[in-house]
């Protein structure tokens, strides 16, 4: 029986499989294209469950398509599950995602090839459809693992190419027959990269994630009056554009007043006709506001709706505003962000913790079981785009902290 | 002989015109597409030309497919020339345009049919492309008329279908012979209608116009940088639309703290990647500025660019500049402008004085003889929309006033 206290797991071994996996759908110029579901998706998927049968693991695959591995492969318990996803956006990165599955593989075949013993078994899964870039919701797969989306209604989806979920699912041979919602695991881990500059501005290299923010994205249609741009007094105008730019604005400012950790975007926004001299007769934007307090989240929101009110009085424009989303914040199980902590600060890395700003399969764990989450640094805070990247070292170190963390919750004897 | 002073146009002579024209190219549920040089335009030109010369005039096509009918036919001195054109945008009103052509004509066939005498001849044209919805640059026919262009190169015209303009002029039958750049009109005239609410919200039903603002088209492309915008911390953002925003918002100040009758719109935008959970890498939308004064034109325009140096510093943005079309103000000729006010005032009518917001035919052939206009009220200030639309009172009060106006410039005896 070995302890493991002295094992670590082996960093090239990793970085080939993260290697392998990024030639499945490369772009040309890096990074990856494996929509869910796609044939990209199902070459990745193949691999990845190569890799987890030839450890020997129990390869299980729900109804919804969601991939868990679990050693001992006889062993029934609720195990300690890592997991991640391996599914990307259209111009995605190498490591958003497949860095928690194939860390939790190097996991896998440390403690098999080491003969650890553990008092939980250890499970590593990829779950179906976490980006949502073509089924919405995104975090689909663990969502209905978790029980907060129907199976049926889950599988009846159709994506932004007009294909069903169900059927994609059938065709690409990962329409499985274990049952989802699955059964709640003892505990869920997930190695990720943090996809935001936090941590690199913060000169830290190991993030111990407090939680997910909530999220509320906003639909704002304004519609005013087309009218011609030349001949039409400003103070006659009734312009969608101009109050969308001025709702634009005020998002800033209610950062600032409200301050960090609340963070507002408008990223999407089109106006009609759009031409350069027709007063705009109508603006659809969305906002996206995050916060990691559920009480200013919606203090946030319903400021946004009332200078929405207040200046389509003042302009004389309708405005009307959908909820696209809206997840609460997530607090991670404080033993397990404690317990990052303490084993990032035996490690040589910095340690800090922090929220996540972005949403990830934990979040949906976290609703059935204790859950937790360990970030490493992102260069320039980039993703879901080819230039992501995480250093080496930086990648080497987060394997090994979350090692630890597994056997740790695993209880290795 | 008869002098014409008691003498008016037949307004339902005019209406049947203006029914017949919109026919030709008519839109489910009202309006005209006309593109200029397209099959449609080709019927309406004929149509028009038909009337020509059932009224005996002189009609001459000339190389870039102008058409001007003279009267009376024999005569070659600079005529007194009406005009506009009889193209339209892709979702066209009935009147913009087509009015000031077909008033143009029934002042003709009132002339011929009760032999009224008049010093100079009387023409009316109607001028290629003048829209510029399909071949860049609008008003092109009476630009080249003007001189403002050469003839070989507006022929070249590659339009946003990829038709070339001088193709599709041979193709429809209007690439004539008569030369161009044309002869200097004695003086040129055209009744319009407002395209914008001025009249209509002043109680005047009579525009005498001085003169058309000048226009700055100014194209902005910021490019800030691509971020998650759940992780990026507002202080490390480099946030393209928010920038975009804050310009258009700048732009709607600007116009109050300079006041009337500067005007400035910002009706294009488009973001990239124009997604909601991404901070924009680049935002590109245009700027159109309008005065009456070209120096106050100029401010306009370098206090936006001083602005977009401004917000480009603070916020760690590149914001470049392109002007995408830029004409001076022009103004008419006092004369003409003080003889329709004079004219108006004996009509049941109220007249205002005002500048045009629009371009048009008329500041183009400005460049080359007196010019003026008449404008009648748009409901609503609506056009470039098949709601345009004009009461019939005021329609036929205009031709009235036109004919008046044609009838004291061409020196009737």
């Amino acid at each position: 029986m070995t302890t493991g206290s002295e094992i670590r797991v082996s960093f090239p071994r990793l970085r080939a499989r993260l290697d392998a996996l990024a030639e499945i759908g490369a772009l040309d110029g890096g990074g990856c294209a494996r929509l869910a579901c796609s044939d990209a998706d199902r070459v990745g998927r193949d691999l990845v469950v190569t890799w987890m049968r030839d450890l020997g693991t129990r390869v299980e695959i729900d109804v919804i398509g969601n991939v868990i591995a679990t050693w001992p492969p006889d062993h029934f318990d609720p195990p300690v599950m890592m997991g991640s996803h391996i599914d990307t956006v259209a111009t995605g990165g190498i490591y958003d995602g497949c860095l928690g599955v194939l860390a939790g593989i190097e996991v896998l075949e440390t403690v098999i090839a080491n003969g650890i013993e553990t008092q939980h078994p250890i499970a590593v899964a990829f779950f179906t459809d976490e980006e949502g870039s073509r089924f919405h919701p995104d975090m689909l797969g663990s969502l209905v693992y978790a029980g907060g989306l129907a199976v049926e209604e889950a599988l009846a989806t159709v994506g932004v190419d007009g294909a069903v979920l169900g059927e994609e699912l059938q065709r690409i041979g990962y329409a499985g027959s274990a049952p989802c919602p699955g059964r709640p695991p003892h505990a869920y881990v997930e190695l990720h990269i943090e996809q935001g500059p936090v941590l690199e501005a913060s000169g830290a290299t190991i993030g111990a994630v407090t939680g997910v923010q909530g999220i509320s994205w906003i639909e704002v249609t304004v519609t005013g009056q087309s009218n011609h741009a030349g001949t039409t007094p400003m103070t006659m105008r009734h312009d969608a554009a101009y109050v969308a730019a001025s709702i634009a604005v005020f998002v800033r400012k209610l950062t600032e007043e409200m301050g960090a950790p609340l963070v507002g975007t408008v990223g999407r926004v089109a106006l009609h006709p759009n031409l350069v001299n027709v007063v705009a007769a109508r603006a659809t934007f969305t906002i996206d506001l995050r916060h990691t307090d559920d009480t200013l989240l919606s203090e946030a929101e319903e400021r946004v709706r009332s200078h929405c009110d207040t200046i389509a009085a003042a302009e004389g424009v309708d405005v009307s505003i959908r909820s696209l989303a809206r997840f609460e914040p997530v607090a991670f199980a404080n033993d397990i962000v404690d317990l990052v902590e303490e084993i990032a600060r035996g490690s040589d890395g910095v340690v800090m913790r922090l929220p996540s700003g972005a949403g990830h399969d934990a979040q949906m764990l976290a609703r059935v079981c204790p859950a937790g989450m360990v970030f490493v640094p992102s260069v320039r805070g980039i993703s879901h785009n080819p230039a992501e990247h995480t250093d080496d070292v930086d990648l080497a170190r987060g394997a090994d902290v979350f090692f630890a963390l597994v056997l740790r919750l695993a209880g290795a004897t």
